[in-house]
C-alpha cells in the first residue's frame, strides 16, 4: 500500500492485498454467517470510498469470511431488537407520516451504503460461496462481476420476512439479468436458486467446477489480476461509462462517452499500452 | 371468494379459484383457438381491474381454454370484417389524418386493455401451451412469470399480416429478454420458435418435461400457491417496484423504493412473517 | 437495383445483391484483416444512408471480406500515425481544453458513422467470422441480428490500448446482452471470447455447425430472404419501434407505437399480406 | 350537436354550446362555491372523455357556475365525513400498509379524473373568477389556457389542511410557470395571490379590466371561437405535441413530432386552409 | 477570417464579420420577405456547421436582410408547387404508409437543418425585426438569445395552414418561455403578438426603444462583442451545458457538467482570464 | 433548540433561531464579502444535513453576514493558491486524464456540498443583498425561495474567469427562470443584473422597497414564520414533491406523489389542521 494511503479502521471487514493492486475485502462476521447488523453496514461506505481513490488499488475482490456464506443478509435478531429502526414496535407510538419519514431516511442511508460499491471507481468482483441471501443479492448486483462456487445457494429472501427488497435488488436485478420471468419468479417466491441456475439465466458469469470457496477466490484473483494489469484510466472509464449507459438511452450514453473520453484519451496510458504491446512487455502505468 | 367481492360477468374468460387466494383465468374461446375479437378484449380490463383489488386474490394464473392454444392472436376473420376499426376498407373514405386519429384511439384502447394485466397489483403467471401467436406474445410479456408446455409454438406474428406489433410486444419484449439479436430475429421474421428456444433465450423460466397442458397448469399452481402464502403487502410491493424500476434509472428506482417502503414497512405483516417463521407455522395475513 | 437508385462510390466496401431486395455489404480490406482507417469509416455513413432509402433494398447482410476476419478493429498503425486525431503527439502542443474539443468532435463523428447502421431503416444482419475485435463489436451491436461461425474470436479490445470503448459498445452492449456480469467481465479484461460463449450469453443468436465463413453467409441469406419477403412497411416499422422502445420506458414505447402505426396501418400491405396468405401465394409489395 | 353524439348525464356540470363547435362546461354547485365532493369529480372523466371525441366540439370553456367562485376546492365537510376515503378515522383500524394501498388507489383515481382535462384532445380554456382554491389550481393547470377576472383570488391551499397537493398542482405548476421562487412560495405558504400577481408571474395569460365573471367568459368565447375556426387536425395535433414535449427532451419532442405529422400532414385540411386563406373565405373542415 | 477557414458558398445567406470574431448571418431573400424555400434551408446546415468550428468566429448574429422581416416563414407558393414534398397532390398516388415514410424523412431533414443553429458551438443571437412568422419562430427558439425591434410582429402561424408546427417550435417554446397559458394561446390561435408582449412573457430579453432594425443590430453587436471577448472555452462550454441540462434532470445535468469541466478546467484560459482581470487588460485567448 | 439536537461546530456560518422553528444561517466571512474558500464550503453539508433532521427547525433563512454581500463567490486568491485543486499549476505535472479524474472528484464534492441545501427537507429562503456573484447564484438556485434588496447586484460570473459554472447554476437556472433568452444572455456575458431585472424575469419573487439588508431579512422572517406555522409533514412533503417533479415528466411526478402521500396522508396533522382552522386557533404539530 502506498504511504499515506491508509484505509479506515474496520471491525467487520478484512482488507488484504494478495496481489499488487488487487484488494481483497472480506465480510468478516463468519460466526453469524456474515449477517449484517447496523454496525456492519456502517463500515461499508468509508471502506469503499477509500478504495475508490486509493492509488494502490486497481481491482477489488469481495467475499465472505469463513466457508459457509457470502452473507445470509440482515441479521434478523438484530433487526427485531427494540433499537432497530426497522422494528415497528420501536416507532409505533409515532404518527404514521413521521414514522414514514424516519424509515425513508433510514432506507436512503442503507441504500447509499450499498451503492458505495457501485460508485467505487475500481471494478469489484463478488466471489460468492455458501449462502447468499437477501442483502447478499443487493450487494452482489452492485458488484461488477459475479462468480460463485458450485454449491452456492441464493435467494431474494425479503418477501419471506414480509417486505419488498429495498436496498437495490429490485432496481438492479432486472438490469443485470435478461430473463424477466425468472427475475419475477425468484423475487416473488423467495425460493432458493442454485449456482447452475444462476449461471444459466446470467446472474453469474462463472461457476466453480468442484465446489467450495477456494476455487472461486482463485478465479477472482485471476480476473482481478488481469484488470489490474491494464491502464487504470481505461478500466475505471469503462466501469463508469457502462454504469451510466445502463440506466440511460443509447443517445445519452454515446454523448456522455464522447465527453468523458475527450479527457481520458489525452492519457499517456494510450501510448504506453500500445508500445508495451508492441514490445511484448508488461505496461507500467502511473497511479490513479 | 369474499362476500361483496364479485367479479364482472364474462363470456370469454373463465374465472375459478382452484386454491385459496389463487385465481385461474382462462381465455375461453377454445373452438376458435382462443383468438381475440373486439368482444374478447373488451372483457379483459374490468376482469383484471377486479382481480387487482379483490381481497380473495393473491396470485393469478392465466391460460387458454382447451388443449390446443394459449391464443392464436387476433381473429383474422373478425379483423377483416367491415365493422373492424382496423379494416382499411372501413375507414377509407375518411381523410388520412382523421383515420389516423381514429386508429390511434383504437390502438390506445387496445394497449390499455392488455396493460391491465401489467397494472394488476397481484402477480400473474402465464401458463402457456399449444399455439401462442401475435397477441399471445403481447399478453405473455405483460404477465410476471411465463412458463410453457414442451410442445408450445410461439411467433411474433404481426409482420406476416403487414403490420408492426402495436399492443406491447415491441415495447416489452426487449426489456424481458436479454438477447437483442434473437428479439430482432423473431420480430422481423415472424418465424415460429419452440419452447426450448424460448427457455434458452430467457423468454420463459420453466418448460414442461412431458408435453401437454396439464403439467404446465400444475407447475403454475405450485408457483401461485407459494406466492399466495407470502405477505400480500410484500408480494404486491415487489411486483410494483420491479415494474417501476424496469423502465427507469437505478437512481429513480431506488428513491421510489424507499418512498414506497416507508409506508409498506409499517405493516403488521413484517412481524407476522418473522414470528411465523420462527414458530414454524403458516403465516396468516390480513386481506389486501 | 432500381434505376436512379445508385449507391455512392466505395473503395472499402463491396455492395452486391445476391437475392432480390437483399443487399450484401462486405468490409473490403481483407489484406489488413478489414481493419478500419479514417478512410474506411468515412465511407460508412453515405453507404448506409443510401441503403436506408434505396427501394431495391429490404434486408442487408454485413460481413468482412476474405476468410480471416469480420474486422480486427481500428488499424493501430494508422491510429499512431502523426496525422491521426487520436494520436496524442499530434495534438500535444494545444491547450488541454482545446484538444478535448477536437477529440469530442472526432468521437462524435466516428460515433455517428457507426450509428448510421442502427439508423438505417432496413434490418442489418451481421454475419461474423474469424476475428471480431474492438470496433468490430461496436459495429456488431449496431446491427439488428448477429450470427457467427463456430470459430469466431471476439474481444472488446479497447482497454488493451489504454482507452474505454467510445464508439458504441459501452452504450449498446448492456442493452443487447442480458448478463451484466459477463458484459463487465469482457469489457474490463479485454479477453477473447468464443462463438459458443457468445451464443450462451445471448450476444449472437446463431452459431454455425462446421466452422468457416460460408455457412454463416448462407444462414444470413436465409434470414435476409425471409425478411425481404415480408411487407417493407411492417419490417421497417418493427425495427424502428424496437429501437425506440429499447432506450425508453414501456409507457413511452407504447405511445410512440400507436402514433407510428396510425399511419402505418393505413398501408395496402395489410390487405395484401392477409390476402396472399389466404391465397397461399407470395405477397407483392410496393417499393419502400 | 351531431346526432348520436350525446354527452353523459351530469348533475354537477352544465354543458352548453354558446357558439358552433364551442362547448361551455360549468362546474355546477354554486350554492357550495362549486366545491368538489366525490360525486362531483366522478362525473368529470366521462364528460371530458365524451368531449374529447365529440365531433361537435372543437374548443372548450371551463368555468364555475354562479358569480362567486371557479371552485373553492375539496368540500371539507364531505372530506371529513365518516365515509370519505381521505378521513383517517375511517381507515384507522387497518394496517398502515393496507391503508396506504387504499389511499394510493384513491389518489390515483382522483388524479386520473383531473388528468382527463389534459388528455382531452380539444383545447380547454379555464375562465376563472372569484375563488380558485386548492383543487381549483389542480384543475386550472390541466387546462391549456388560463384567463381570469380582475378580482379573482387564488391559493394552493393544501398545506393549510395538513397535506401536500396530490392531484397535480405540484407536478404541473413548475412546468407552466417560469418563476421557481414564486411557485415554492405559494405552495409552501398557502397564501392567497391575486389576478395581477397571477398575470405577472405567468400563471394566467389574460386578466379582465373591470372585474366580474362576464368579461372573462366573453374573452374565453373570443379565444375559443378562433380555435374552433381553425383546422381541427392542426389544433388537436398542436395540443398533443406541446403536451408531449413539455415533459420530455427536445430530441424526443422533435422525433415524436415528425412521426405524428407524417399522418397529420396528409390531411385535406392543409389544402383547405391554404385555399380558403387565398380566397379570403372561412375554411370548412370535416368533423373530428 | 483565418486562412483556410472559408465558409461554404451561400446564395440565400450573407456572412460578414462586422467585428473581430463576430459573425453576422443575414437571411438573404428580402424581396420575398426572407421566406424559405427548399433551396434556402438546404444552405443552413453547412453554414452553421462551418461557423461551429471556424476559429475566426466566437459569437454569431442572425437577422433578416432588408427592413421588413426576419422571415415570414415557409414560402407558401413554393410549398404548394407540384414538386414540394409537403404538397399532398404530389404524393397522393402513393400508399398512405409510404407517403408517411417520405414525409417523416423530409421533416427529419428539415428539423436537422434548423437544429444546426442549436448545435452550433458558438452562441447565436437572433436580432429580429418586422415579420417573424412560422418558421421564424422555429429558428428563433433555436438561437441562444432573442432580441427584437419595437415594431416586430410575431406569430406561430402553422395552424393557419392546417398543420401543427413541426420544425421545433412545439418542442422548444415551452422550454424557453415560462408561461404555459400564453404558449398554448399563441400556438393554438396563430394570433399575432407584439414585441412588448414577447418581452413581458419572456420570449425575447430585449426590445428596441425607437423601432426599426438598426438599433436591434446595434444591440446584437454589443452583446456579441462581449461574448466574443470572453474565453471561447468558457463560452462554448456554457452554451453546451445549458442546452444539455435544459432537457434533463438536475442530477444528470450536474454529472455531465463535472465530466465536461474535468477537461475544460485544464485550459490556459482560466489563468489568462484571472491574470488579465487583475492586470486590467484585455484577455487574449487561443483560437477555438 | 431541542435537547440533544445540537448543530455541528461552524466557523464560517452563524446559526440562530430568531423565531420558534425558524433557523437563520448567515454566511460569515463579511471581511471578505463572504467569499468561499475550501474551508467555507466544507462546513455547508454537515450544517444543512443537521437542519434537515433537526426537529427544532421548520424553515430556514440563508443570508450573508455584514451589509455588503450575500457572497462574491469563490475567493479568487484562495483559488489561485498553490494548494487549490482548481489551480492548473498545482496539477500540471500529472497526466491529463488523471488530472481530469481529480478535478471530477473535486467538482462532484463541491456540487454535493451546494446540493445539501436543495436536499435539506426544510424550506430554505435565500435573503439576498449587496453582491451575489458566481457561487452566490449556484447557492441561490438551490434555495426554495429567493428574495432580495433593491440594490442587490447579481452576476453569473464564471465565464469571466475562463470557465463554465459547474456547481449548479447551469443545471438549475433554466428550470427556475422561464426566460431562456435571458438565461443564456446572463450566463454567456457574465454581465451584472439588478434586483428589478431579477424580479421581472422571475429569478426572485420579492424585492425590497427601500434598499438595504434589513427589510429583506424582515420579509424572509415573515415568510419563514408562515411556513413554520403549517404542518411540517405538509411543508416538507410539498418541497420534496416539487423538487422531484421539476426534473421529471408529469406522469412520473403524479405517481411519485400518490405513493408519497399514501403515508403522509395518514398523519394526525391533517385532522389537527382542519380542526384548528375550524376552531380559529393556532395548530400544534408534533416535531419532525
Amino acid at each position: 500500500m502506498a504511504q499515506g494511503d491508509s484505509p479506515p479502521p474496520c471491525k467487520y471487514f478484512n482488507l488484504t492485498y494478495p496481489l499488487p493492486f488487487v484488494a481483497h475485502v472480506e465480510i468478516n462476521r463468519p460466526e453469524k454467517l456474515n449477517a449484517f447488523t447496523d454496525a456492519v453496514w456502517a463500515e461499508l461506505p468509508p471502506l469503499f470510498s477509500h478504495l475508490s481513490t486509493s492509488p494502490s488499488t486497481r481491482a477489488i475482490i469481495l467475499s465472505g469470511a469463513g466457508t459457509k456464506a457470502f452473507t445470509t443478509g440482515l441479521d434478523v435478531q438484530a433487526f427485531s431488537s427494540p433499537s432497530s429502526a426497522l422494528n415497528p414496535q420501536a416507532t409505533s407510538k409515532l404518527d404514521t407520516a413521521r414514522t414514514a419519514q424516519y424509515l425513508r431516511r433510514h432506507i436512503d442511508d442503507f441504500q447509499a451504503a450499498i451503492t458505495s460499491i457501485e460508485k467505487c471507481s475500481k471494478p469489484v468482483i463478488a466471489a460468492i460461496n455458501g449462502w447468499c441471501l437477501g442483502l447478499g443479492i443487493d450487494i452482489s448486483v452492485c458488484a461488477d462481476v459475479r462468480i460463485c462456487a458450485k454449491d452456492t445457494r441464493f435467494a431474494v429472501k425479503e418477501v419471506d420476512i414480509g417486505l419488498a427488497a429495498d436496498i437495490g435488488t429490485l432496481s438492479r436485478l432486472p438490469k443485470v439479468v435478461g430473463n424477466g420471468s425468472w427475475v419475477k419468479d425468484v423475487c416473488l417466491t423467495a425460493r432458493i436458486f442454485t449456482a447452475s441456475e444462476a449461471e444459466s439465466v446470467g446472474f453469474v458469469s462463472w461457476v466453480g467446477k468442484t465446489g467450495g470457496k477456494e476455487e472461486v477466490i482463485s478465479e477472482a484473483l485471476r480476473i482481478a489480476e488481469v484488470m489490474a494489469s491494464k491502464s487504470p484510466v481505461a478500466v475505471q472509464s469503462t466501469k463508469e461509462l457502462l454504469n451510466w449507459s445502463w440506466s440511460r438511452s443509447v443517445e445519452d450514453g454515446l454523448r456522455y462517452t464522447s465527453v468523458w473520453n475527450s479527457a481520458a484519451l489525452q492519457s499517456e496510458d494510450v501510448m504506453e499500452s500500445v508500445k508495451s504491446g508492441m514490445e511484448k512487455r508488461k505496461a507500467r502505468f502511473a497511479k490513479l
